[in-house]
């Protein structure tokens, strides 16, 4: 395994040994297996769950990470090709992507969407163009419409909690006071696909996911056996759902139109997942959801501390399934 | 050991064996005993000497630490319960705390005061609230009216100086442009009255310490066979001092309120401890602060570039106290 | 080895043992050389190859980092003896420094000019201060007119590069929209000399390097067998180049006079290296650059994507000789 930017790369068999090396891993450590290696991350944006789970990833593995965060500490990067720099970021990434290579073993990035330009986001352009800079074993720590990191944790987790294959997952939009980027329900659409389940994404008039993802998800589905549909009905969306993945996404009929997107959203505050939206669920329905996320606002405390809700395991999956991947790329 | 929250928890024989551990790892380092193990920061407040020697502590017994500053890199965090999270804070403790402990051995928290209600301060619920989420071993870097890590540094300062435990312990408010937290001066004057001294704190009108944390301060000298006495008369305070401890602290007659704070500091711009303070004190007397100490306005550069202060060891203290704290945390 | 402050301090035959020892760790990793050893960094300006390259090395020598920056989680630090602390900084470097120093093995500091008066900033006056706060083997990570990392790095790379000793080393001033400090045409003419060249300083009337800057530089050539000029003609000095070192900087005539310097500056905007400033150079002319480089105003894309961009071997032997400093100043 040379890089990890996207589940789509690899086949069932390789996720399922990648699954069953992060169980190998939680149950004995191997605490000296990457001694000497060095693992770099860049954070184009912010984070807590990432940057806390793969440094203490790389450490109990024995390895060790150093922090790149543009615009703390370090001066701000320019992305664009050909760009005349008389603005205010102070080196290219054709540079500085590169020097930071040189400096790791492995080299995880993190680069949010641009939230102006859809068909630019969901090609993935900013962020391919900093991958196929590097050469070194390269870790997708979210980009504009994937985060393969996250989607294999809940993947995990799911295993982990034995929720069928051949079950009912909702991916549902929820309130936020503002539009996010599509890279977490993007990547949870196509890993419950990839899974074999049946993925309903439940979402307003508006928030359709874009005809690419939704592509490859159903792509995924066709190979494992699972299904993709969507509604914006929620009564018939959760009937028998075995699964809630709540999450909060921005507005695709007016993408990066923020006026638009909040006189939109706006309609839209009921979208917040108390009990009720469990009433005609499979009766151990989880909730999923990949945090941070708003109490009250996203999900109803009555859920979040109740015991439907799996997201403190998924948080948790963070590490070992990033062990794994470390692993792979660094000791195989 | 499962948690390092409060002094007052400890016996004096617990605290006693902590600072021969202390200096058991000084003399004989033990670059392995940690290793494999990961300490998690998490400062909700700034911090120089705590972030520097904590991860130097746990580097020097072979383990690693991830640091997570809310606000600069990472999200602001929502303490409130029930909040409706439709404000700045994307994350809330409940879960980032919580995720934060499960990629770590052992965390540590740093949660100033909210400085606006004295009763809910002194309660120290905010930490508490923090505290009980968390299953694994803790470590408090500083919470409302609480630093127990610096009063163990400060302990084991007096003893590496051969300072008498039946001696004149002076904790003295120092001027500042604002209001500090209440957590050192606490933590000072209860370690001092645990530790057996004379112990009387002197503040202008205004800034007398809370009674509670007054009271927690007599009932360690009540252990001990130390006391506990408070003054505003310099002259009284100084005599036959054997330790000047300076620190800077809000009123708390008008605690929140800055406008009236800054009204009547501003009275006491001459609180800053110089030669003179030393007029009647004994011969050798010490001159101690937690640091940072602001020169010339809480502490003359005479006293602290002189023969008296001891503050670089208090600071040095805080590397070999933590690393017992680490030590027995994880370790025994 | 003590401290590395100046490639002054060393001889030819040291600075060579330096480069061997570089490349003898590069070819023969020693992955446990430091293990147990800590490296304190701090910056009080910003940085990514220096922290990164700083933490990687020391990681891959089997030690550990932590890293201060004032002003980010860590409060401003006051550099003026004898300061009335009453203003924004809560800590004075008497304090701050030795502090970090006694929690570390090793200290980094990076500080660059103050940029207002030159006569303070080419005494390095503000590093000095510091560095004599410390007994710790000590590292300059960039000072007013100092960045002896860089011109190892720089020295390795031409070494690398087999540029020969007796060649001419052009350092080229370039345009930037701001004056930028001193630190590295000052630190790049002297190790050229140095290393025995023929060095010509390419710059527009104003922008002359400062009278000591220039004597430090032809000492060095006198000892090396190599020379020091010095012109404003782009012609004449690109003529026969082996190397051209692009580099911007600020206004010594006008020093610290931020409008003056933008008027003159604004006049040379053409100083971009592009393609025909190797017309008449020696036809394996290189381009180095210390980055971060702006692209399209300081160096053209055709250049930096060029093949005589030797830009990235200068970043990479950042790791590579500060790992031989790291070394030398802990190992041996």
């Amino acid at each position: 395994m040379k890089r990890f930017i996207d589940l789509a790369d690899f086949s069932s068999e390789q996720i399922s040994d990648l699954l069953k090396l992060a169980a190998r891993l939680e149950s004995h450590p191997e605490p000296q297996a990457l001694a000497g290696k060095v693992l770099g991350l860049l954070f184009m944006n912010p984070s807590l769950r990432t940057l806390a789970s793969m440094q203490s990833g790389m450490a109990r593995l024995g390895g060790t990470s150093f922090v790149i965060t543009p615009g703390q500490g370090t001066w701000q990067l320019e992305t664009r090709l050909n760009a005349v720099m008389d603005g205010n970021a102070a080196e290219h990434i054709r540079e500085g992507i590169q020097v930071l290579a040189s400096y790791c073993d492995v080299l995880g990035i993190r680069a949010f969407a641009d939230g102006k330009d859809l068909a630019s986001d969901v090609s993935e352009s900013k962020f391919l163009d900093m991958a196929n800079l590097v050469e070194n074993p390269l870790i997708n720590l979210e980009s504009a419409v994937n985060h393969p990191c996250q989607a294999l944790a809940d993947w995990k987790t799911l295993d982990d909690l034995q929720v069928p294959k051949r079950s009912k997952f909702v991916l549902s939009w929820v309130y936020h006071p503002r539009a996010l980027p599509l890279a977490v329900p993007s990547a949870a659409a196509h890993m419950a696909a990839m899974r074999g389940m049946d993925v309903t994404i439940l979402r307003p008039e508006g928030y359709a996911l874009p005809p690419a993802i939704m592509e490859r998800a159903r792509t995924a589905a066709a190979a494992s056996g699972g299904s993709v549909t969507e509604t914006s009905e929620p009564a018939e969306a959760l009937e028998g759902a075995q699964v809630i993945y709540a999450k909060e996404w921005g507005c695709t009929t007016h993408y990066g139109d923020e006026t638009a997107d909040a006189t939109l959203r706006r309609r839209h505050k009921n979208w917040c997942v108390d009990n009720s939206w469990f009433a005609k669920t499979a009766e151990d329905c989880r909730l999923m959801h990949c945090l941070p996320v708003r109490r009250n606002v996203a999900v109803a405390d009555e859920v979040l501390d109740g015991p439907r809700s799996v997201v403190l395991r998924q948080a948790y999956n963070r590490l070992t399934v990033q062990m794994a991947i470390l692993y792979r790329l660094l000791k195989d």
